[in-house]
Parts: C-alpha cells; structure tokens; sequence
C-alpha cells in the first residue's frame, strides 16, 4: 500500500509503497477514510534535530495521528466489531495497564519506555496509508450518518481544545460567565464552538488575522483585536471583574501576558499552544487563585463525547481534502503557512 | 400605603391600607416595581390549617417573596445604595451569621427561631404593596437597561429552577448529555431556557398540556408527550443510555417513577416540584448510583447568576402584569388554575 | 489443577480437577496466592434460581472474585509483566471499548452481552484454583513486601467501600464533618478505616453485633448501639445538625430508615449493602438536597488506590486463611453464617 | 482603654490610651481574649513607604487582625448573641452585598473602595486593645471549653493555610495520595496538622530549620532537608510521580522553583507565602496541567471549620502569650525573628 513515510529527522516525508500492516492481538486494522495533517508533524520532519522523548517518535514511521477509518479485520481476541463500520481514532497508545492508561488517558502512560511510541502516527505507523493498524480499546463509532473524512482532525484537533474547556467548566458553569480564546487557528475555533454550545458563557476571541475573527464571530464569539488597549476592552466585556476561563491556543510570550492581564480571580488561564512562551510567574503578577496550567491532548472517553459534539452539530472542522497522492502538497502548504483549513488525506476517496 | 395581606390560614387575602415601613440597621427600603404571585402563597392562605413551620409563617403579613424594586431609602450602617437604582430581591431571611447565611444560603439558616420568619413575604412583609424593607445584603442589581417588572419572578421562579440545574451541572458538562424536564409550567419553561443556555445537553420535555409543549420547542427542547411508551420515547433519545440529569418541576407519584424510569447509570434525578408524590426507592429500583435528591430555592450568588442570564437574554420570564388594586384577581386566578403565565403585581406602572 | 466449581444454581459447590487455562490475546495466567470467599457467591450457588442477568453468570464456572496472584505466563500481545511478580485481580470484565471500559469502569460495560460474563468468579472462571487468566490491564502490582493472600478481598470487600465513599468525599471535605457507617461486617469495617484514613471525620458506627462496634472502635469509630434513641444518638453526635456522609452497609429497610433519619441537609445517604430494603422516599422524607444512591463495586484505577492503602497499613483487612484442599467449609460457614472473618482460599500457601 | 496604634508607615507602634468602641448597626462589640500578632503587621509598620492598596490600610489604626474574645455588647439589629460567650473574629470585612461577600469570603470584596479597610487590624481598628467592635457575621462560635487565647491565631495562621489546603483537596481525595509542605513556620506546621487529619496523604515537609522539621516530624510529617538532591529524595517519597499537592509557605523563586521540580502531572502547586518570588513558567517548565496558583485568606463558613478542627484537636497552635503591656516587646521580637511560636496579646489575662 501506499504511505506518507517520514524516514529521518530534518527531512520532509517520502510518499512509497510499504507493506499492509496486519492487526496483532487486541489490534483493528482501519481502511483509512480521513488522516489529518497536524503542526506537530512538521515539528518532526522538520523542527526536531533528534528524539525530545528519548526514542519515541525515532523515524522512520507513517505520519498521521487524527485518523478516522473503516474497520476491515480485527486482530486475536476483538470482539464487537463490524466490518465497514465509521470509526474515529484516538491516536495516543500506553502500555494499558498503568493507571493513567486504565482511566483511558494513555498520554500519561506511566511506562512510555516499555511501549517505546507515543501514538499511531508518532513513532509508530499512523493513518496517512491506506491502511493502519490501532488498539481496539482506541476506535470510537461514528454513526453512519455523518462524513468520517471531515471527522479526522477531531482526534486531536478537537479533542485537545475539548480536554482543555472540559477541565475550566467548573469555571464557566455560571450565569454571567465569560471565556477568552487567544488565537483563531483550527484548534482555536473549534474551542469557540464548544465554549459555545457547552456554556452560557460570553466567548470572547481574539486573533491578529481579520478573517479568522470574522470565523469566530459566525460561531457567536465577540471578537477584540489586537494592539493598544486589547486587555482593556477585553476587561470591558467582563464588566470589570476579568474572564472566568482563558485559553491560550498560541502559547507565546505575549499571549500568555494577554490572559494574565485579562483573567478574573480565582479563574483559570489554560495555556494549549505550545509556542513556548515565558512568563514571569510571581504571587502578585496573577490575580489572586487563578490556576495557571498547560494541557495536553485528552481521553478516550472525551473523545466519544467529541463524536456526540460532531454528530450533533455542534462542532463543524474545517477541512480542505486531499488524495494519498497529492499528501505531500498538502504537508508542504502545511509547513509553510499556506492551508487555511485543516487538510485532511483522503486515501480511498 | 396599600398592601395585599393575608390575615389568617384559611382565608384569602385582603387588600389593605397598611403603614409605610422603615428600614431598620442594615436594611433598605424598596419602593416596589414588581412583585410575583406565587403558588405558595395559595398553600399559605388557602391550604394550611396551622404554620408548619412552628410560626415562620404566622399571619398577618403582607404576601410577596419574588420582588423587584428600586432603592428608595436606607437604614443604619448601609453604604453603596443610590436611591432610585434597581434591584431584584432575595427572599429568605436568616439570622446572618450562621454558616448556611454567611455563604448566602439563608433558606438553610440553623437559627430560624431565632429570627421568627423564613421570608420576605412568608411571615415578613413581602412586596405585594407599595413598598418593603429588606436586608441590604439580599438585593441583587438589575441594571437600568431591563425591565424590572418582568423581572420579579425571577427570584423564586427563576432561582428555583436555577439552583436546582447548578446542582446537576456536573451530570451535563460533556458532549452528549441530555436532560429532562417534567413539567412545563413557569418554573419548567425558566428550566428549559437555563438548560438549553448552560449545557450543550439535548433537553428532553414534557407535559400534559399540548401549549405548554409547544413553548417548550420555542425554547429549543424536544418533547414527548405523556401516555403509553413515554419512557420507551424518552430512553430513544438518549441513545438507549437513559438521561444524565432529569428535573422533575412537578413531584406527584407518577412524575417521579418516570424519572426513576428514565435516569442514566451514574445520573441525577432531582425532585423540585412539590407535589409530595412517593416513590418506592430500593437498590434496583433506580439505575445504580444515581443521585436523587431534593432541592430547595437557591443562594443570593446565584440570584445574581440569574439576573446575569435575564440580561443576557437567556431566561425570558413570561409575566402578566396586574395593578395593586387588581392583585386580588390575580391571586384568585392563581388559586383557581385560570393563569397561564406567572402574574406579577406592578404597584407603581 | 484442582479448582471449587459452581455446576448449577441451587447447587453447593464442587472441587474437582480441571485443566489448567491457557492465557489468551491480552491476557495473563496468575498463579493464585489468594481468593476471597464472597456473600455473592453464595447468592449464586445457594439463591438464584435462574440467572437474573440474562446469561450472564451462567453455570458452569469457577467461583471467586476477589483474587491476589503472581504472574505466571503471558498471553499475545502482553509486555511489561515479569514472572512471580504479585498483583490483586481487577473482578468485573467489560467489552474494553465502550465509554465505562476505557475509564477502567467495567461494571458499566455497555456490551455485556458481547462478553457473556461479568467478571473472573461470576460467569467465567475465577480464582478459586491453583491458576486464573485475566485481561493484563486489570492486575494491579501488589509489591513484593506485603501479603499478597490477605489482600484478596481487597478486590471487592476493600474496592466497594472505597468506591462508595471516594463519590462521598466532597461530602466530608471539612473540618467538623462526621460520617456514619451502618453494618460493621467485612465491608462496613473497611469501611470505617478508610475514612478515618482519607477523612477529617468523626465516624459514626453501629451495628446490632457488641463485638463488630468493639472492632469498630479500635478503628478510631465512635459507636452507638441499635434500639430507643439511636437516631437522636447520632443526631447529638452531629451536633443536632445531622450526618454529612451516610454508608449503609446492609440495605434493609431499617437501616435504610435509620440513615434517612439521621443524615444532614445537602449530606449524602449511600446504600452499599444489597439486602433489597424500600424505602418510601418523599419530597418530605429526606433532608433538603440529600444526595440519595446505590452504589456498586469500582474502578481499576481505584484499586491501584486500594492497593497504595494497603500497603500504607491504612486498610488491615481481617482474614481467614484455607487451603483448596478446604474451600469448601470455607463456603459452608459463609452460608451458615459462621464465618467471623473474611475466609480467603490459599491454594499454594 | 489601652491599644495598640501604628500611627504611620514606617514607625514602630506604639502603646496608648483611646477610646472604647461603640458597636454601630450590625455589630459587635468583643472584649478581647487573644490578639495574634502576624508577619504581615510587620509589613504594615515596618516596610510599606504608603499604601499599596490605594487608601485601604491607611494609619492610624489599631493593629490586630487575629481576634477572639467575649461577646460584651451589641450594636442595632443584631440577636442571637449572650454576653460573655467565646467567639472566634474572621478579619476581612467587605462591602456585604457583592457576590464574593454575600458567600463569605470578603477578601475578594468588589467594592473595596466603599468599604475604605481590609480588615480588623488592616486600616480599621483591631484587636490588640481591651475591646474591638466587629460585624456580628463575622463572628465564629468557640464553645467554652477551649482556650480562646489560644485560638486567636486561627483566624489568618489557621485559616489562610486551611483555605489553601482545602482547595487542594481534590487532589488529594485518594488512597496513596502525596502532599508537600515547604516551609514550617507557623502557618507551615498548621498545614501539616490539617493535611493529616484531613487526607490519608503522606505529608513530606521541608524547612532550613532542623528544629520545625522535628515539629513536623511530631505532626506525623515525613521530612527531607534542603541541599543537594532535594527535589530527588521528595520525588523518590512519592514513588518518581510527584507530589499531588505542594503548598508553599515561604513563596521565594527556590521554594517555588522546589514545588515546580517536585509536583506530579495533573497536581497542583499552591504558592501561600509571600516572599514574593518569581518562577519563570512556560509550557515546559512544570508537568502537564498542573495548576499553579496563589491562595488569600479564606471564608467565614471556612473558619467554622477551622474552629471545629480546633475543637476536635486536629489543630493545635503553638502560642506565646503577653500582656497587653508587654505588646510592644511582641512585636520587637517578631520584627527581629525571635519569636519561635506566635505571639499572643491577652488583654484581660
């Protein structure tokens, strides 16, 4: 089969023909319907020089961590599935009996070493194929009524903003409450849709691009441009007392300072960009009892409740679609600054 | 000035020329704008033989516990009133200092003797007159952009249902949930609105009355109606998983097995109305750990929650307005099922 | 090897030779250093006529739920187990893909007709015999400096009370909480070390046994006695405010009664034990805002918790220790109630 | 009467003749049993050039913000309360009708300039003189059978740890569970009693001092020293994943950069103290989605809770008591550093 192969670091991946992998015990193989290509991807290609995680995401391996596809055979000891039936991955794979990965959040693997990957698409074979292979324990029904290629990027490009609110609702669960999302890329949009459809909350957004604040205002959020008196205004919206929940979808220096000029005590200010952005934490720099954290991606559970959200139409990606043979392209768009949506590889289209 | 006050148990209010009051220490003066009759106000002078209460609710008072108004004057020791400026007022009355009151949950004060009455309007006077003193800590800003007649039920009719749904938020707080609501008079409807504006949940209704469904939709819900196979149609759609969170506004035998009926393993069923039906709780009578539990009005925070969601346009109360001199007929319609919104007496439109 | 069967409903139990498992995709084959003896299994044996489950605890199958073990051999697609490691067994066995089974939540698997059984002991094999195979993600390391024997029934006497209290905890988050646990048998006694371990609570006990409350107070448990006066007993234990956290370990309509008459406005009454007793819940009945529930068995993720106890000194579960050779008057004197420990088959001891 | 004044910033206190207090609308007027004298009077007097709160701790006022004492008369409006009984004084006073106050928790008043104080002893006169009038909500009940000397630090070196800790709780809801405490001076040593009596965690404590590591160790801590491999042995404590919780009490960048290098995914890192040090965040200097926050002072219903811990002897605070003529020398010692335990005026001893 066909496969978008990253084969070393510092190099952009190769599309060759590679063999169809075959499901091992407890394992799905997936005919892929949509495989979406993510930021995190180039970082690998082109970014890292060697492994940040000590060997797992050691090249070569398929590319592709938000897949979506059609069960075609099940590997020893699955039960439960139906050849043909729509499912949506969760990419990130632990060693599934610590207690991170029995609750279902195999991101805190506590035993990474053992397992030696981190995700289908990161240091192991991802979806960008025509065919892959996933625990069964990872695929999540998506109905037959909706389209599984359009679905792809809520494995990470909607569940990562999903975990993110999910973890500041205590914040919002309020009348009166009020939410700020800096940075209206794909993942930030998607988090002014569910900020929307799960809370009453003011969204407020913010973005340097016109357009990508005219998106947003679609989706109901006020928007507040950037430049002079930017924490002011936004302030202004909360009637004074600051923004119950921040979430930096940028994570720059900048943006962080953003949201800590503009959260209201004992809110929360969740940074899920990882521009790397420093801040100079100090007891006074913060209103008091904010929670100030990072996040990081989800669980498997989050993600069905991602596939209700998308299901019920709450939450629409972006997308713009792209054959196996033109994936490439796509990453090369990708790296420089050239989609405006998520592209997603639709093998068997 | 002219109030409507109830004499005794077991006779229906009159409307009487009753002095002006004063405000005492720490109390202001509230020249009425709109004040709610409430069903409750039937059971006190129309359903009680004696107080239940061991004299919280000994007549002669003046009726009223859902109240707006605006500043008019205030006692000893109050700062940051300006006359004229609108208010909607909290009802319950502890003696202060007890835990329950200093967090503003007055309706569980632990020294109800101590003080001699539960409320302005149940054994205080309350706001069916021209106007009434209330402690300065219970009085909720409106704003002057909103009408403060239409918003006086909100402080039971509004809270009621709010609290009751804050309760149950972390039964909604994901993609996927549903609720139910049993029961589509004022405080169901306010429900409906509150779920449909906090929750990203699929909200379920029902109700004898066909109008009353039909609002319902209005406000976004979708409705079964009540017969053979209710249950079977609400399971259907939740997916066969059964409810995360069901609000039963109305309390009677039948209500609340349908509740029981139709809750999710790990749900919430939250008896609100007070009808006084019974149900035969066993282990496996109900899906296992499902919290069923009463409530009870709701805390001076939240009213502010509320009058925050009333000026967001996210709760829009319907209201028919009476003159002071036209209360009586009001109440008599309350009393006799003749209403088909809530009745707010305006003793100065 | 030898193993204790259940063969048929209304049928004592056998102990017979069979053979040895073999560990499937996924699987492990422990070689059993303990398994408790549970009142469930005798509802199996002794009890039911017919499967209330449908199908799912169906005859023939080995008895016991609650096992210890070390590794012994790996099944396909097993890493990160080394023979002769200790682990306490994970019962209930769920689809492993739905929402509940990726949360580690199995009891709530929504499959389980997809599986066929509910756990290793009810309706498949368990540990009642030399060796049982298990899913590797339900072991949970035991150490190598505790007693794996006496932690059997940790697997289900110490994870039922742990489960039913953690979802209580917010009830006894406070100074000046109190908790009440009605039953002092093996769950009830667990019951009260955990929370005095894991809370700040005076813990209330009662039970109708004088020795049960005798153990119950070395536990740091203060006791009241059954008969006249003991709900208004408690209450003054409280402090007249009533319990914050009810846990009644029997279920029957007494005690039931006697948790609903003693708990506190917004406290939690749970009912853990499984004697089927009704209560006549009315709006009325119960405090305000008392959270009234079932609960049932837990997660894996709660067992690691469990274990980290155990091993802390914080849960000394009191056991009797019987070889294979005499499981079978271990099961004679839990049916006859003879029993004044938990009894935990040894089969290699 | 006699008190103690700080008649501007930057001038030592001085002891003097003024006028017995009159209790206004609302209020209550103590004669005081204990007046703790606290690190932050010191800032008061003895650091600040002006105001930093904008006019809110503006001199002359008498000093004293940690009061307990005996009920002597009452303003207008109040009941409830007899002459001669032992309460416990919360310090924060706000405006009482914003919604931080109207739950209690007048440290986050948002009306700070109508109120024109913080606090008893912070702008407005506190306890460190024979009387003190205070709003009667304030007040906490103490029973008259503990020391109500002794208490009086319990309001801010008892509740501002309480608060923090309690926030916390969450994370610390579990068997295995692990806390760290840095710092053990005497809000230090409180969050270890409260830690233990309140969790099952293992509390790790560290501090310069040997000696306050053996008070801890007293406490049921477990310590490690500062210097090399510091972070290495905490971390090895909680079996390499991290402290659940860590409090720090100094707030200097080492301590902060300690909890930073020993806190676990998904823990939460509390700085109480403030020494006011910086920490230098960014997405990948702390684990994922810990919640790194400051903490302030607490709620009145908290500091009923405290007071019931006290009264249970799960706190027991280490004081030195003066005369009211010895104040002075109080606060010399505690400006110099040679207090070893907090220091106490007793007016009426």
């Amino acid at each position: 089969m066909k496969a978008v192969v990253v084969e070393s670091f510092k190099k952009f991946p190769v599309l060759k023909e590679v063999e169809k992998p075959t499901p091992g015990p407890g394992e799905v193989l997936l005919k892929i319907a949509g495989a979406g290509a993510c930021h995190s991807d180039v970082a690998i290609f082109n970014d890292f020089e060697s492994d940040p995680n000590g060997g797992l995401m050691e090249p070569p391996f398929i590319l592709g961590h938000e897949n979506s596809g059609w069960v075609e055979e099940v590997g020893p000891g699955v039960t439960g599935f139906t050849k043909g039936d729509a499912y949506l991955c969760y990419g990130p794979i632990g060693c599934g009996h610590c207690p991170p990965c029995t609750r279902g959040q195999d991101t805190y693997c506590e035993n990474p070493q053992e397992v030696g990957f981190m995700a289908n698409g990161i240091g192991r074979d991802g979806g960008m194929a025509e065919y892959m292979v996933a625990p069964a324990r990872n695929l999540v029904p998506l109905g037959d009524d909706v389209d599984p290629v359009a679905a792809a990027p809520l494995a990470d490009a909607g569940l990562t903003p999903y975990h993110a609110i999910k973890r500041a609702l205590p914040y919002l669960d309020k009348g009166g409450s009020t939410a700020l999302v800096i940075g209206l890329g794909g993942l930030g949009l998607v988090g002014v849709q569910i900020l929307k459809a799960l809370t009453g909350a003011t969204v407020i957004a913010t973005d340097m691009k016109p357009e990508a604040m005219a998106e947003a205002e679609k989706f109901g959020a006020v928007t507040v441009p950037g430049g002079e008196g930017q924490a002011a205004k936004i302030r202004e919206l909360t009637g004074g007392r600051g923004v119950d929940a921040v979430f930096d979808f940028v994570g720059a220096g900048p943006t962080i300072a953003l949201g800590a000029a503009t959260v209201a005590q004992r809110g929360s200010l969740t940074v899920v960009g990882i521009a790397g952005g420093e801040f100079a934490w100090n007891f006074f720099a913060v209103p008091y009892e904010v929670n100030f954290s990072s996040t990081y991606w989800g669980t498997i559970e989050e993600l069905h409740e991602v596939v209700a959200m998308y299901r019920a139409g709450q939450i629409v990606p972006a997308v713009e679609k792209y054959t196996l043979d033109n994936a490439l392209e796509a990453y090369e768009k990708l790296r420089d600054g050239k989609l405006s949506a998520r592209a997603v590889v639709a093998p068997h289209a």
